[in-house]
């Protein structure tokens, strides 16, 4: 089987492939061929023992999409995308990246002709759901994006699941609940502190908490996350309907219990690491966010969350620290 | 005020216009020009005192939506668009009309600069919505489209509410249910015959019933649909809030008992000239479709359908038949 993965420079996008390559197959079948593209080039995996194709191009650039899968690949995993607070900054951006970028790909698809239908699995988000809200956010409720990042995922939500039931490709798209906890230095995103307040005293390193330790929100790991990517591609048509696209499920806590958590794994050292200083910026956006998911639809399809934030921790520190809390 | 209309050829949009010249204001506010635009040439609305420009043109074409927007029209009712049964059967002719059209138009209006911000009214359809439903489709109820045009008017729906967040325009989106009765000659889509069944026995000719008497259907005449469009045209920004698209309402009543009210305004011999013909394919289509909408929010922002079924024949009988019905 040959496996198309964009957006594979990015945290996910790695994460996917070293997976992909570790375990050599998926569903039963030999992943043979590794195509890895984004827009700056993708890090080989290591221990593949197939063939590695890097393809560092512009998805939305005429052509590219439609000789990205004049190959043939079977299975592309479509994680490409602008993120959030880049969509917003650079709105020309954001609609070229992350709606035309999707748009291309299907398009090249469909262009390939009858015989080939490819599966496709696309990375969605939460932030297709807008204020205000329910207590909790049912798989039917409706879509109305308060950020362009989001109006971008819901238009290529749509665009998916159009193609798929048209028979041009056999498409999933999966909404993505924060993830937590992202390796690297942190970055400007509003939604940056849920993983900084676990990853930076678990490095030894003082962070601030910008919002309430009451704020609620729902986190999957990057293993998680990549797990669902991984489940997704062997769905069946029939296990799917016509509902293509689900919201993942997560790790529903406070920041509060997010703290707990750290304390039961690393100590009241680490905790203390912490440093309350409230932004009232970041409080306004965050209180436009989804809280809660019931995610039914994920769950009765097998897709499986970590059951506990401690969970979540432990995972970065078995996959981001190599297994041992620095001193 | 100069108010653009696209999609000025068609049925809604020649009604419109002649409501548009024969008022000759809107909201107290006299209509000074009127611009109509369509891929054919529009008819020129009588009794209008102000200026009248037709531009027979293509809106997706590079450059069009740029020069229709460059005279800066304060008010636009962006109808354009091509039909469900069209979108389906052609695939790249649907997604180039309805999506491309409407991106372009609101691209040109980001473009002219800051000082530029028009009110524009959209119509979309409650086709954006797909089975399985609930007995009544909630303001809140996921849009999950089973034809490309209900993809692409939902695509547009998401990126009209972005570029309102983002302040570039004032717009508002209609999900108008099912026009009826629709005049001119029968067309070929699967939902010709509401409109059938009515028109062609009021005008002494014989049709046919493809499905069940027990089918149910929300419908408002073209003069409640014109009145949707006149309505939104006058909301305030603070009156919508930021879920700028919404459900229109309708009457909600079986094929059954569309016969009845026709019977009411037409008698027993204009109710004589429906031929019962079950058609399989038809009734498999409408099964699809969504049968009754909750429509509050419109309803509370002071949208108006028709109360009867009765009151839409007598409607067609007065605006399409002259005020009285053939022998």
């Amino acid at each position: 089987m040959h496996v198309l993965v964009t957006g594979a420079a990015g945290m996910i996008g790695r994460k996917l492939a070293d997976r992909l390559a570790r375990d050599g197959a998926l569903g039963g079948t030999a992943i043979t061929m590794l195509t890895l593209t984004d827009i700056v080039e993708p890090p080989v995996p290591s221990g593949f023992s197939g063939s590695v194709r890097r393809v560092t191009t512009d998805l939305a650039a005429p052509g590219v999409a439609a000789s990205l899968v004049s190959t043939r690949p079977e299975l592309i995993f479509h994680v490409a995308g602008v993120v959030s607070a880049e969509a917003e900054m650079d709105l020309e951006k954001g609609y070229r990246a992350n709606l035309d970028g999707t748009r291309a790909l299907l398009d090249a698809i469909r262009c390939v002709g009858e015989a080939y239908r490819p599966k496709v699995v696309f990375t969605s988000s939460c932030a297709v759901f807008g204020a205000p809200f329910p207590e909790t956010i049912d798989d039917d409720f409706h879509l109305t994006p308060l950020t362009s990042y989001g109006t971008q995922k819901a238009m290529c939500e749509l665009m998916l699941a159009d193609y798929s039931r048209r028979g041009f490709l056999d498409g999933v798209g999966l909404r993505l609940p924060a993830v937590c906890v992202r390796p690297g230095p942190p970055n400007k995103a509003a939604s940056g502190f849920f993983s900084a307040i676990i990853r930076e005293p678990l490095a030894g390193r003082e962070t601030t908490l910008p919002v309430s330790e009451a704020v609620l929100h729902t986190h999957a790991s990057p293993r998680a996350t990549v797990g669902f990517l991984i489940h997704a591609a062997g769905l069946s048509r029939e296990a799917l309907g016509p509902r293509i696209n689900i919201t993942m499920p997560g790790v529903c806590c406070t920041v509060g219990e997010q703290i707990e958590a750290l304390r039961r794994v690393a100590g009241d050292a680490a905790v203390a690491r912490i440093r309350r200083a409230p932004d009232p910026l970041v409080e306004t956006i965050v209180a436009g966010w989804p809280h809660r998911f019931d995610a039914a639809r994920a769950r009765a399809l097998g897709f499986v969350a970590e059951s506990s934030f401690d969970e979540i921790v432990r995972i970065h520190v078995e996959d981001d620290l190599g297994g041992r809390i620095p001193d």
